[in-house]
């Protein structure tokens, strides 16, 4: 007998008032499947279901067995289960699964989702703690909708904010669930390798506060568990050569090893592939939108660094590339190195905020000692890095005109009403997609593009998907945020354009003018030296606080050149107090303001910290910003009247430096998106003539 | 381009002197399908092989890599790095992979075949250690061919004797081994769950001597490497009711209790899932031709036991069986519950020959005392088991008779010689199966049937194959060894009969004879108590010896009853010194010649072992033997001039015997082997009328 599906047999089992669910039966099934064939009663393990007297069902199951014999290359396995399985192997009695993997990035290969293995929540943000008879899922409250669609409730508590505001109940933080979960005497386990010293610290603070005591496990229970996982990704290493990054890696190793020095460390246990990538000047493939090698790496304070990769990525090419005084080895040799290390008596630089706590352990263990530097201090390389060389800054503003063309062919195309009336929010993306890989040092998209029309625009962190995909007009408000990485830099921008036939409210343009005041201000502050971002962030909400309104994100977070999209130390935000800004640094800024299920409304622009060369009176040197982001803010949705005069010269101003650097490009390749430029980058004025449409106020040009 | 097959690419690879192997390049791509598309140089990845520069080698590797992007569920694994790497996590130099798995039987699920995953041999007994940078693998001298096949001498040292005899030097010993090759100051790893205390010492002794330390992992590395490590098997649990158990659990818990008590234990740690069974009166399925339900238990001095077992396999009749004093708990719950126990302090006894080593760390990690007995003592189950009560004596002895007319009846259709032409080892070895598959309480093999025809024959452990299957008049000797498991009672019987139109050689004959004598003064011997096994060996090997020939095996081994072929503690070899010979004791007396190339004899029958009762000299009870097993032993093969009159009065007490058992069965059910049986069971008498035929001396009748 043929198998009827899954839909059939759930169909009969529950007639046949089964208890157990599929995804159990096929469980139990597959373990029959290896067990030897019972050749004197072959029908023998149909009472292990009590449902299989049942002839239907019965037959069912011995189809569906069958089907999983003949297939054995298919794993069909209870995820949770299985996991508990290898927790109770490893003695523990939870486990903390962290989104992060083994080199603490934005993005993960697929071979380290095991977050999404196991609970099925595909965002890029979360946790789980799996306790032996409990599970807590945790994601912020961006992600609500999305978790409560893709992870199971039955098997997991789910700690995150309800999307609608009638539940005001906070809920729980991992941490704070483990407190109240753990079974005191309980083992709670770490794999030391995807958390760092910073996080392990709350985690163990909360276990011990529950009578428990946190266990570094040897291996992972979820990777043991997970039968299919993916193989960890290999992609070409590559030169960054000098003409992009500006400073040898002989240089940057000295200069890092001068940092050493300093501390009185021998070395520097380097956990974060970007950091790895900016100090020998070389760039990978191996996550998305990012382009890492992932590896580790020890620096030591004579200048040399031992680099431990997957061979296979090098090409002969690069090996020579790094030189010799960048000693290659297998990534299995870290763990060995670090320790010969240790058992030197060296004294190792561990950074608690990006390497793994393994590092550290490792270290320790051997006799070495670990140094992390100051409460709050970060990696050495993380301010090194943010100091972005002149050629870096060259390159970045190169880019940037590029990336500016790109995106205004495609504000071009949109501002058509007739054109956006035939695109939808992915194949919009796609348009703006397109335009960029014409660029030959395009590498690929920095991240995935946020395209949000109308209501889609006040999800911060949407992404556009078949199911949620809706017409480019259904607001008339769209928000496109989107970016690229070039071999001489990284983009990040943010528009939202009025689009389609519906004019914007009066509302609209009063909250986008308000946010493009807060864009604005900062944009053009000058500040003294030592300044951090938190008051240029108080600046970039001052207008919308005055009304009452407020954003709820940042407003700004360092670039990488060509590299992480998103990088430290320096930010423009709340939580921005400790890294002052400083000339070379590259920041977005980029205010929003959000009316869900209507439109969403950011103005992001990179900025540049430069020199002004003039003091303030105590002598400090006074800081500014330069934009380098080249894109129209679009005239439609701006009520001038709401700008200061200040305000609105820097406005003009810019869009005639955006217009300078945009049109030769734009002549060349787009003779229309030249002329839109022109035309969206024209001089406003204050007191422009004002008329009334549909009782809303509107602006002629 | 569509993929052309392995062939072709091995071909394009070795004409562009590509270095690297297939299985490195598919390993590689397997990496390249998990890291994200290049989509601004789709091509790049090519890079990473110099042999790609050939057109012909690039566009067949890019049609290999979609092809393995489309089938991310077929594994490609480079099984010995993916081992290392897993090595290299638990920061171990060195590990041990024994054929054995957590329960340290014979047979193991295929999700425990580990030895057989990283090295390709399929054979029951051997080992391998894997190192960083080499590896070794051993077997002993019946698997050297096989070893030879399957293991791949480029990664695997190849410990075994040379099948040849050419080849003299001794192959070193696994232990032998890691003592020359593993560097000093290594960490060798031992998982604790598929290695006894017993097993552990000597590995940690030539560690030691090496300058190594011994590490037990908390998780096998091999498991995290085996991407699709097959399930766990289910298969279900039933009751062993008391018509063949002869004993109830209370009764045989009782007696346990009493035991652990006389010792001054609280409990005892039980690995081995064959004790389980007889003391709970359960029998499952797991592995083949053994009855086992694969499970850990812990029995206390009150009577009561704590029983560990994948709870999917009991039906609600099986739970009730065992009854309330049986606690069932799953699987993973042994470890803590071992734990609580040690944690009050109690003494745990934990044999060191069937127990995981990780019983006694738990122990002593926890608090507890382990006591292991004295030096070289067993676990007290295993003699209590090994002393079969009456209604298992009487069970086996029926089954036997049972068995016996299954194989008389295959013994009488290859007798024919127009018949025996029309079999191969294989087809015979079917037919036999179908005989005993007719009977009610078959129920399933006891071992995989050795059918040896010919030279196959002189191969101790044969396992005929579609590759060496022959025809069954191959020699004029067959040899057939084989068993099954009934539901009251386990059979091993080895006859070796003459076949075909060829006569047997007057060196076939005497051989037989030689062994037969040694068969026949075990069986008939009287012995006092306290007697071992070994002068019983010496006995067997002493018609033999005095020819100057011998045979390379144990006289005999222990039997269970429906359990395990090979069973403790008792036994009949050189080296069993320790254990002395019980009334209800089931061991099997088969002595042997093996002629290599040209034939094999063995002749096998269980006996049980009985009181006499008579006394000897010093007071001491008198035992003998009674053989259990009836099937004819083949006369054509029997020089009755060589046996004393004693011998020829056994072999024809025997006979008869044999044919007032057999005859009432098979005169029901197949009148030719009756007829037959009445032939080959007929008395034997000394100066039988002698002919030649052909030079050879032969017997009429």
């Amino acid at each position: 007998m043929a198998y009827k599906g899954d839909a059939n047999l759930e169909q009969l089992l529950k007639t046949a008032k089964e208890t157990r669910s599929l995804a159990d039966i096929k469980d139990i099934l597959k373990g029959i499947v290896a067990a030897p064939e019972d050749i004197a009663a072959p029908d023998r393990w149909l009472t292990l279901f009590k449902s299989a007297s049942d002839k239907a069902v019965a037959g069912q199951l011995a189809a569906l067995k069958d089907k999983m014999a003949e297939h054995p290359e298919t794993i069909h396995q209870n995820k949770l289960a299985d996991t508990r399985a290898e927790m109770a192997r490893r003695d523990i009695d939870g486990f903390f699964v962290p989104r992060a993997d083994e080199y603490h990035g934005e993005y993960v290969p697929p071979r380290a989702g095991r977050l999404e293995w196991v609970t099925e929540f595909s965002g890029s943000a979360g946790a789980a703690v799996i306790l032996k008879d409990k599970a807590g899922f945790f994601t912020d409250g961006r992600y609500t909708l999305q978790a409560r669609k893709q992870v199971n409730a039955k098997d997991f508590y789910i700690g995150t904010t309800a999307p609608d505001k009638k539940d005001l109940k906070r809920p729980l933080t991992p941490t704070e669930w483990i407190e109240k979960n753990l079974p005191k005497g309980a083992k709670f386990g770490i794999d030391p390798w995807v958390m760092t010293a910073n996080e392990v610290k709350s985690v163990k603070e909360k276990v011990e506060a529950a009578g428990g005591t946190l266990v570094f496990v040897d291996s992972n229970p979820l990777d043991a568990a997970w039968k299919d996982q993916p193989a960890a990704p290999i992609s070409p290493v590559v030169p960054q050569p000098l003409e992009y990054a500006g400073k040898s890696s002989d240089e940057k190793r000295k200069a890092l090893a001068e940092k050493l020095t300093e501390k009185g460390t021998d070395a520097i246990a380097i956990g974060f592939p970007e950091e790895i990538c900016w100090l020998l000047n070389v760039r990978g493939g191996d996550v998305p939108c990012t382009p890492f090698a992932l590896s580790y790496a020890i620096a030591h304070k004579d200048g040399t660094v031992d680099w431990f990769i997957d061979q296979r990525k090098l090409t002969d090419k690069t090996k020579e590339w790094v030189g010799k005084d960048v000693r290659i080895h297998d990534l299995a040799e870290f763990s060995g190195s670090l320790a010969a290390l240790a058992k030197q008596g060296k004294k190792v630089w561990v950074d608690p905020y990006s390497a793994p706590i393994k590092a550290q352990i490792i270290v320790t263990d051997n006799g070495g000692t670990v140094y992390t530097g100051n409460p709050g201090d970060r990696s050495p390389l993380q301010l090194m890095k943010a100091l972005k060389n002149k050629v870096e800054i060259d390159g970045t503003a190169a880019a940037h005109i590029r990336d500016g063309a790109a995106l205004t062919r495609f504000l071009a195309e949109i501002a058509d009403p007739d054109k956006a009336a035939t695109h939808t929010e992915i194949s919009a993306s796609d348009t703006l997609q397109g335009f960029r890989e014409e660029n030959e040092k395009f590498r690929g998209l920095s991240f995935d593009t946020i395209s949000g029309a109308g209501g889609n625009g006040a999800v911060i962190h949407y992404r556009s998907t078949p199911e949620t995909d809706q017409p480019l007009t259904a607001g008339p408000v769209y928000l496109v945020d989107s970016g690229a990485q070039y071999l001489d830099g990284t983009t990040d921008v943010t528009r939202a354009v009025a689009v389609g036939t519906t004019k914007p409210s009066a509302d609209m343009i009063e909250n986008f003018t308000l946010v493009l005041k807060g864009h604005i201000d900062v944009a053009m502050a000058v500040f003294p030296a030592g300044t951090t971002g938190k008051p240029l962030d108080d600046k970039a909400r001052a207008a919308l606080l005055e009304k009452k309104r407020d954003y709820a994100h940042g407003t700004g977070h360092g670039v990488g050149s060509y590299l992480s999209v998103h990088e430290g130390p320096c930010g423009i935000s709340s939580a921005s107090t400790s890294v002052p800004l400083e000339p070379g640094m590259v920041i977005s800024n980029e205010p929003g303001y959000y009316k869900e299920g209507e439109y969403g409304i950011r103005i992001e622009s990179l900025v540049t910290v430069i020199d002004t060369g003039k003091k303030d009176a105590d002598g400090k040197n006074l800081l500014a910003f330069k934009t380098l982001t080249m894109a129209p803010i679009d005239r439609k949705l701006i009520n001038a009247d709401l700008l200061t005069t200040d305000e609105l010269k820097w406005l003009n101003d810019y869009h005639a430096e955006v217009q300078k650097n945009l049109l030769p490009l734009l002549e060349k390749t787009d003779p229309k998106a030249a002329a839109f430029l022109k035309k969206a980058t024209a001089p406003i004025q204050k007191n422009t003539t004002q008329f009334k449409i549909n009782g809303i106020k509107g602006f002629l040009f």
